[in-house]
């Protein structure tokens, strides 16, 4: 009998008929032959909702009792869903993260998973009853109740799923799979029916939601097959494994990210270690750097590029002009309202004129590039803000990403 | 140091300012040099409303799974007030109640506590953070979550002073202390400065809230001093210890319980066993019997009145119809819309007369009696519903119970 962990997220239990909804799937299914065990997130926006009411009674409530507040919400969950699919005549039971085995470290609010003992989640496998897990929770080493952060419940449900040995780990959410782009810009988007994990990371933060990243590199790690897919439709989704090229792809999807801004210090004196010190710095102040980009050096010194969320733009700022004279550096601007478009697929690296042709795209649309990385499976591309969406476009029709693969005109 | 247990039930605790305003009471008090260990109940409405969702998901949800659904309202109520309390640079931290130590029997959604290892608490209190338990659960022998049942925060709290040694167990709820009878009722209603475990154990379902009984039963078994006192005023409030008539009370209240049905079973044949037979077949159908009254046989035969909640009327009608010819009855009466008006006193079991002086302001008033019952300390009437609060209120004034007890006329 296959051994299936299902994960269901917020949208999927939102509320009492998709409760049910969920519970009529999964009694049908068990009684189909399947094996199952169930991860779910908390109902809705509960987590806003809790959160909210922790700032309305505490300035700065301490992290251990966030946790102790927040982890209820996927617990709340847990017991409705078990109680909806009880009810329907198959036995369920709810379990915490605690109850489920799931021994975490003692960083609140964002607790590593260190071991995982389910004797509790193969016992009632074993039995024939559902269980059901609440996602994103664990206890600590100290006994302590933790939350492995958003998203958390797609890293509970991929670590189980390895835990158990399943044979797939289902990601349920409210769209039928990972799309090629975001479908709200690029209404030809097209849902993949595979990709791989590597691809999957690269994809970051588009509008489209696609499983935590966390969870993605655990599944990578332990080689734990995904299907992400619609708890709304029930269509097959998206298949992703440690298999490149499933599809004989060479370029998957293009994503967006918003919100981004640049910082160039220019003229600063080339010697080793130069840029360790300012990043360094910057990562002293927790401003998150995403892109680096440094230019070749002419006449000793060089310019450094880097690109940080909108909102750190001020205390990016102040840690680099903090260090300007240290670098000796000669200027320091800034852009904001930026926005990265990104290129993703395995197959690129194997094929020259991808970057080309993304380059050229741009050119022949007038939007500028400010910036540019790239990764062996991705290319990078920092535009105005304003030029973001045209942008993913025109790639997403330059590339044929609306059509199966096999029907994409090739690459030169 | 005295140490105290201080339980804030669920309008205490209902919304962030209530919290907010517990939380100040708290970090005052423990500045002040008493230490501080808190069990707190559900916000507000959330036990009903986590009620309702469950009744939204499953006609016939499983006890297992509700107690992880309902217990979730006090662990939520207990993060908040820790954090509420740390905000405000006293150390706090929340405790489920399995983290608190207590260890319950199996029977979901009304488990009893087996046994409590409080280390945890014993630590924080030590340390100087006031520990904030999560009211009315625990964790099983099966290691599954408990519910203690509805008012079960009362029994956290008695049980964990027991455990602790504590000096005092503060029960703090939206009125000032416990009444002589329902102020909504009587205007006059005195707040008791004292009162003992038997008199409220008498003092059932009235419309002032009171703690519940099983907690009040603990106390008494292991002499734990409550104090029953408002978080909205903050006042002393009442005082319940072991000891009777600390002030010297022959009566303490007056108390009455609407929806109230009888039956009557008449020219039942009086021979041994024969009430044994009826009330074992009501207790298999379980129907909750409250007052029995057998009149005294005449030729033979004899008369057997008992009342039952009224929503259970047809059941016990269908029960006593299925008993009558085994029972030899000739026939049976049923009255609904029945009330119960009892006097309460630890003093009146060595006054003659309180009684007589009871029937004689009920008649005066032209108030029929249906049904008498009493206790060594307790006087209780059946009347027609219409009449209860008229009933309250003169006996209220009868016996003088809007003075303090030093300045009532003595009883003949």
């Amino acid at each position: 009998m296959p051994l299936i962990v299902e994960k269901y997220g917020g949208t999927s239990v939102a509320n009492s008929n998709r409760i049910r909804e969920v519970a009529a799937h999964v009694a049908h299914r068990q009684r189909s032959g399947d094996q199952l065990a169930l991860v779910v997130s908390a109902m809705g926006s509960e987590t806003d909702d809790l959160l909210h009411l922790a700032t309305n009674v505490a300035n700065n409530p301490p992290e251990r009792e966030l946790d102790m507040l927040i982890t209820g919400g996927e617990r709340k969950a847990c017991a409705l869903v078990a109680m909806a699919i009880s009810d329907l005549g198959v036995p369920a039971a709810s379990f915490t993260g605690s109850q489920a085995g799931f021994v975490t470290d003692t960083k609140h609010t964002n607790a590593k998973i260190l071991r995982i003992t389910p004797n509790r989640i193969k016992d009632a496998v074993a039995e024939g009853t559902v269980p059901v897990v609440g996602g994103s929770q664990g206890m600590s080493v100290d006994k302590d109740i933790t939350f492995l952060g958003r998203g958390g419940s797609d890293t509970t449900a991929v670590a189980l799923a390895h835990a158990l040995n399943a044979d797939v780990c289902e990601l349920y959410t409210d769209v039928t799979g990972v799309f090629s782009t975001d479908p709200r810009i690029v209404p030809e988007a097209r849902c993949m029916k595979s990709t791989s994990f590597r691809e999957l990371l690269e994809m970051t933060a588009n509008g489209c939601p696609k499983p935590a990243m966390r969870a993605v590199e655990i599944a990578r790690t332990y080689n734990v097959k995904l299907h992400v897919r619609s708890a709304f439709t029930w269509t097959p989704g998206t298949i992703v494994t440690g298999e490149e090229n499933m599809e004989n792809v060479i370029i998957s999807s293009v994503t967006h990210k918003i919100g981004e801004a640049k910082l160039t210090v220019s003229g600063v004196v080339d010697r080793p270690g130069i840029a360790a010190q300012l990043f360094r710095a910057l990562a002293d102040k927790d401003v998150n750097v995403d892109m680096i980009v440094q230019n070749v050096s002419s006449k000793g010194v060089t310019d450094i590029s880097f690109t940080s969320p909108i909102d750190q733009l001020s205390a990016a700022r102040e840690v680099v002009n903090m260090m300007k004279s240290k670098l000796g550096a000669s200027g320091v601007r800034t852009y904001d309202n930026l926005a990265r478009v990104s290129l993703v697929g395995a197959g690129m690296k194997n094929t020259p004129g991808v970057a080309a042709r993304m380059f050229e795209t741009l050119a022949e649309n007038g939007i500028n590039i400010e910036l540019i990385s790239t990764s062996a499976i991705r290319v990078s591309c920092v535009v105005k803000a304003e030029h973001a969406e045209r942008a993913v476009a025109v790639l997403h029709s330059a590339f044929e990403l609306e059509k199966p693969p096999h029907e994409r005109a090739s690459l030169r």
